[in-house]
């Protein structure tokens, strides 16, 4: 951390800051220019707050130079995670998909949806049990009934299950059946559950908020870490902007970002970042070409019917077309699919 | 519900969509210009999503005639809506102030605190036992032991209690300490605390996310009241936009806004909106001169240590400063303080 | 056009709308349902400003049916323009790459940047001899003499030449020696140079504004269309956020957004949208796989030392990486390069 | 500047780095610490551009401890600029108040609004001759004879002048009528213009994109004050974020930071930021209590006739009533009206 000093900051003001710092626990390097004084502090913690010093008097501005997070940066960890599932590796040399309906309407729709998508080379299967939707009128799932009825369809057609996790309440549960566990924009900073998630042994895969920052995105990924859990996956999925004419404006320059932050693999989510069908397979293609490990699509035998975000749903047919057009795409990136 | 088809639209196309209204119980009316047909239905109800129709073959667009949310419309329910909590009321001729740190972090701090702000003129006293934070590693607050130092602090000087609920775990808990709960920007889209929340006899103070359109915040708000709680309270505190001088952006224009959208109170809460103490007082001056029912302000007596947003605290000098200044506006918006 | 009336406006609240309607030329149908009436305008044209209906008295809200801008989009013009450059078509099969430094700092260096741009397989060279910068204290181009050495450099290695324009007066000059105008961002809306280039028979590349919705943008494209020049090729170069770890956040999906709305071709400038040289490859990817005509790219010989945007541009080496990477892209949607 | 380096940076690539700095001509001091060296140079001017320190090898990011500004910044000039006007000061005591139409329609409109806004206390009149609109077919103002009538109404009723330049070439002639000089949004980053109202003998109000950045704002302005002329009045009218309930949304915190950060008057337009007639009272209201030294409003004796915004355009009764609660709070702010 560095403290930089007003023009005019007396000396009283200097050492105040220098004994706070000392308090906290740092060595402090002091740099007297003709201009100002400069301190340097070394021994900053992640539980040291910055602002705390940006408002000490005679402060002019505080630089952070170490990252706020820890467990998940590339600096504690210079190798990027791979996390094996078994019959697929997330952030290895597959790009991995993830497809299927956003929730689990009936016993018949997911069997369908899991033949469907696994014809067309996806690797595992997605559907939720329980979601957050913005309008309380919304249908929000069948709940436990579903997840058996997701596992056989995935077992049958030798997909894995990635399934929505909402509340610690429902942590156990969904993790029984899943493998991997979703959390949704809404809850990324629902610190109750991230804990949770800490102590469950199946992966999380973790979603961006619209309006997180990287760095915001990255301590909600440090909750889980230092709950114990490190097997962590960040979806990208859209911030919001002034921009109306998709859901939100999806930040594909996060992936690289991440890649030189962050050890952890970085999906994306197309169907909820754009929320409009005929922008999911561009947007698809965008971020598998900016190097993203995989990505999460919504398909939907009867996508026009679908009792959640029916919009953004892909048909079978437009879900195998992508799974074509990725092929051609992964060795621009050093991949295969 | 208005339905604008695209001007090569065919006649199937346009019954097609006149049967999926008939089907989700609207009475249409279609009419036919020299360019497109557009149709009218009438008897949308909350609980349909109008992408769902903007997909369909030949739809160019749909346009909502009626908003998403109901219960805290101002078409539902003309007159503002006034919480009466006894000794003061919110929605009411007086600028309601809701004042006191950020965490409980002492019996002696809270007791101190009380006594400054009742001086001052506040209303209500706040303080959380729980909070979320950014980072992991910052501290969360005491728990329960702390609400009975809060509730102490409070009746000796006559004050309210206001107090953060962060799990439904911990609303029982809380409620019955505090007279007013509040749910924090992280949770505003937590909608099983939401639901939870409309079952409890305490109003809600509902905090909106920096990443919430004044439609989405209506919406959570929604689950609150159909969930059977209409006793709600809204609180602008900054949205996320690009300008990094201030934490957030604090969008004053919605105080007027929502008094023509919605029934229910206002207020603000320039300390954790701004984030930089010295922007608090000129924030919180505004907000009143913009119309808002209260203010939510940080005051600690020790501003500098205190254990949680140490930089956004008001001492409680400038705290009383502010109060007088706000003295001398209210009048201009026909209120009193 | 529709208007929307509130539930309880009064008939000749609903009769003077009618009659301003009627003033403006247009035929109005009348649906009156059980909750409010609704009004149907044909005949609206560019001209009108629709919030001058929004504030009239008994208004809920008004919907544009028909877009604010004409000549530009797919509706006026269903098949997709092709801007034909002799050797080059923008916006035909070929994905067109414009590459070359930021500014043409030396005869010298801009011979050299035409001998690898060429090399590596971009078909038209970049170099500005006058821009804009943020600072007034930074470099701004060596103006006329440099436009006559970019030409002589294009010309040896068998290159067009795009050029940027600032102002009114630089117009016919730039348009002597190029043969693509730039319009960069801080000119999208200085509606003196986009009439004036509305009278040029060169064609126009016009660069999004930061503030820009596409909307807007096809608004300025319209400004150049109006005043006379159809030959207008957009350019995605990012809009502001709050995330800050790119320059700008690059809008992607906009590219499907305006193949839909307008028939004008669509390049992408990563250089520019991200500002960072290790991003601008693989948002460069991401472009071509979300369906560009085009790429703007900066490259410069000895990239940390140009007099402008070192930062942002790619070595001879890397481009001609990424230039091999997209063509492994292309035949994914349907294109050669 | 500081350079913080990356923890694996080598000896060779932190010489480098020093190298360079010194060839700019700053000096440096060297710290190295356990994880990483830290340069600080002395000497940084504002021609540098930072981003291309921290594109070199071994750096991990750069660190500006001074300002990109420097001419109109607080720490070059420590006291407030006022802008003697003669009858008016701004940045004095008074909070001056500038009012009118968007355009001069005619010169019996005009007439009648320097009449009204006289009456209920304006100190400057407003009204264009030449104004920039987003879409091309819209009235864009009479041009030179409107400014003769503009000037002659506010003599008669004892006010100032104020009106808008939008190109180069009618900065002599608006000078030759007008007192303050207005740049609009779209034009704020026009450098031609900018470099060309240095030389005019008038005061510059400059109003802010909605895409800048505080940071941008000074640096344009740096831009007038560069080329030799220093009376620039600031105008916050909005940036542009998600929220679509008014036109933008009015940075109010700009203010007080505005105030740390520049010595330059600071005033507010809500007319243009908000856009909508029943929202400028609170934020008029609001940015005055904010601490802002004027305000900018759209007044018109037919408001919802107006030629140009009618929607955001008070009626004079209106404005009147707007005077008298600005009364009621200036002394909240120490100011008198």
């Amino acid at each position: 951390m560095i403290v930089v000093m007003k023009p005019n900051a007396s000396e009283s003001e200097v050492e105040s800051v220098i004994e706070r710092l000392f308090a906290a626990g740092c060595d402090v390097h002091r740099s007297t220019g003709s201009a100002r004084v400069t301190l340097g502090a070394v021994g900053v913690t992640a539980a040291m707050d910055l602002s705390d010093y940006e408002i000490l008097p005679g402060v002019e501005h505080v630089v952070r130079v170490s990252t706020p997070y820890e467990l998940v940066s590339r600096s504690y960890k210079p190798e990027s995670t791979e996390i094996d599932l078994g019959s697929v590796v997330i952030g290895g040399d597959d790009v991995v998909v993830i497809a299927g309906p956003g929730l689990v309407e009936s016993e018949e729709l997911i069997h369908g949806a899991a033949r469907a998508v696994a014809a067309a080379g996806a690797h595992i299967l997605r559907g939720s049990a329980f979601t957050s939707r913005a309008r309380p009128y919304a249908f929000r799932g069948h709940g436990e009934g579903s997840l058996e009825w997701l596992r056989a369809a995935a077992d049958e057609h030798h997909l894995l299950v990635a399934s929505e996790v909402m509340a610690p309440a429902h942590v156990e549960l969904v993790a029984r059946h899943a493998d991997i566990l979703i959390v949704g924009a809404r809850n990324m900073q629902n610190s109750v559950l991230l804990t949770e998630l800490g102590t469950v042994g199946k992966p999380v895969l973790l979603k961006r908020s619209p309006a997180a920052t990287i760095e915001d995105w990255l301590l909600s990924a440090e909750y889980v870490a230092a709950a114990g859990n490190e097997r962590i996956i960040l979806c990208e999925q859209g911030i919001r902007t002034f921009e109306s004419s998709t859901r939100y404006t999806m930040d594909l320059s996060a992936i690289p970002v991440l890649r030189q932050l962050s050890h952890l693999p970085v999906v994306a989510d197309p169907s909820f970042g754009t929320g409009v069908r005929d922008k999911v397979a561009p947007m698809a293609r965008a971020a598998v070409a900016a190097g993203a490990d995989g990505l999460l699509i919504e398909v939907h035998q009867n996508a026009d019917e679908a009792l959640s975000d029916a919009a953004q749903s892909l048909y079978p047919e437009a879900f195998q077309q992508l799974m074509d057009q990725l092929r051609i795409i992964v060795p621009a990136v050093g991949r295969s699919i």
